[in-house]
């Protein structure tokens, strides 16, 4: 139960949520028969990054994605982490990613918890708030491997969340991201390198590919990163699955050699999960 | 008041204390003669970095470093973030860095909090805890510019101390430190750059130059870096003094563009300091 292994989906998303949703169950069969345990899905893998979209495709649970996922899972026996889509609930939509296990169950299921408002001059400008409510839970999931911990994109610049993944027993961290060409050559690296350091986890970034004649040019490079910080799988801007072999002993090697966990200093801070 | 200049002095350490308090003098001259505000010197720069020197070198408050120290910083007008050197206190021997103000006046004292107990497979051992005590404090202190936070290599590992010095306002951290040839090349940069930019935080990292007739080599690289995670000055291995600009109106900015800060759920969680 050491080692398993991981594919990354980076697939084009484009202005057609049918067709999304059959490249995403392609690339999802093609990840499976390269024996993929767990296979991974980008942030709004149905729909365009854009705010006017998320409206326009998002479904209520179960819907037409979320059925084609648990009907995948189970029929490949695969785990899915569903990147993620828009969520209709109670006229508000979420950025949620939903996870499946080999027998097509829901097991998890992750509410993006910090919203993408940003505006840098020259820049990146964009503001998730105008059409999307606040996930209020931190996410982790068990398999037979390990426990497993999943954010969306901008989640992940808060170390905050990453770590009460890590202090719940996540010794791997899946996050579904779309990083733009603004932040993504300044800090996509940067971010899931250090999360996987300092929480001592393999950290795997799934962006969808850019395609530029969206409004919204997501930065690819689809990463898997060990718990020593090190990118062991990455991918460029282009469609493609990628694949990283995930040991598990690593993580209680590094834990053990360098144990950043055991060294913090709960005498002196602690982060405290307030619900 | 919004710009500041600091002046990093990556100094030969050397098996003799008066030496090393010397030459950290000379730099120091020099670093106020070029115009800094704010001068840092590297961690344990009276002491070689080794377990056994540490009872040897320690000495009690006010001693013959710290006043150097004290008369320099009154006399050139400049703030000195004096590295660290072994403390003795009660028989406990700590960690710690002084700092003081344009007066001469000690404005602040960090004792290291975390201690790096480290055991890396065919790389770097060292266990502080054989011979330092702990520090219990978060170390904040005010300028004219703005607050500064100081915190001791290790200690830069954990994202919570230096969020929690964040939240307490400063818009710098200066870091002395000594990371060595397993550790350096792995993660020095991705630390000095992450911690800047998660915390929107000019981060100053001051390395002492490498020995090589030193039985711990140092890695060197004292960084300047900015709150965009930009490394804006950069020293190699060698003895040097490198110079960063402080422009704190690019704080301000890039908190305002990119509200990380603002925009940390603290109704899910929230980072407590105990004592």
């Amino acid at each position: 139960m050491g080692k398993m292994k991981v594919g990354i989906c980076q697939m084009i998303v484009k202005e057609d949520k049918d067709e999304n949703i059959k490249r995403a169950s392609n690339m999802i069969r093609n990840a499976a028969s390269n024996g993929s345990d767990i296979i991974v899905l980008p942030e709004m893998f149905n729909c365009p990054y854009e705010n006017k979209y998320f409206p326009m495709y998002a479904e209520e649970f179960p819907g037409k994605t979320t059925n084609t996922l648990a009907r995948l899972s189970k029929e490949l026996g695969v785990y899915i982490v569903g990147g993620s889509i828009p969520e209709k609930d109670n006229n508000i939509i979420y950025n949620t990613s939903y996870i499946y296990n080999r027998e097509g169950n829901l097991v998890g299921k992750h509410r993006k918890v910090h919203l993408f408002d940003i505006q840098v001059e020259n820049g990146i400008k964009f503001k998730e708030s105008d059409t999307l409510g606040y996930g209020k839970e931190v996410t982790v999931f068990p398999t037979e491997f390990c426990k497993i911990g999943v954010a969306i994109c901008y989640d992940m610049r808060f170390p905050e969340l990453i770590r009460l993944m890590a202090l719940e027993g996540a010794e791997v961290i899946i996050v579904p991201a779309a990083f733009n060409m603004t932040t993504g050559p300044a800090h996509w690296e940067l971010l899931v390198r250090t999360r996987a350091l300092d929480n001592q986890v393999y950290f795997i970034a799934a962006s969808p590919a850019r395609n530029q004649s969206a409004s919204y040019h997501a930065y690819g490079h689809s990463s898997v990163v060990n718990p020593w910080g090190t990118v062991i799988s990455e991918a460029d801007e282009k469609e493609c699955i990628i694949y990283g072999d995930i040991d598990l002993e690593l993580v209680q090697r590094v834990r053990r050699e360098l144990p950043l966990l055991n060294h913090r200093r709960t005498d002196l801070y602690e982060i405290n999960k307030i619900r």
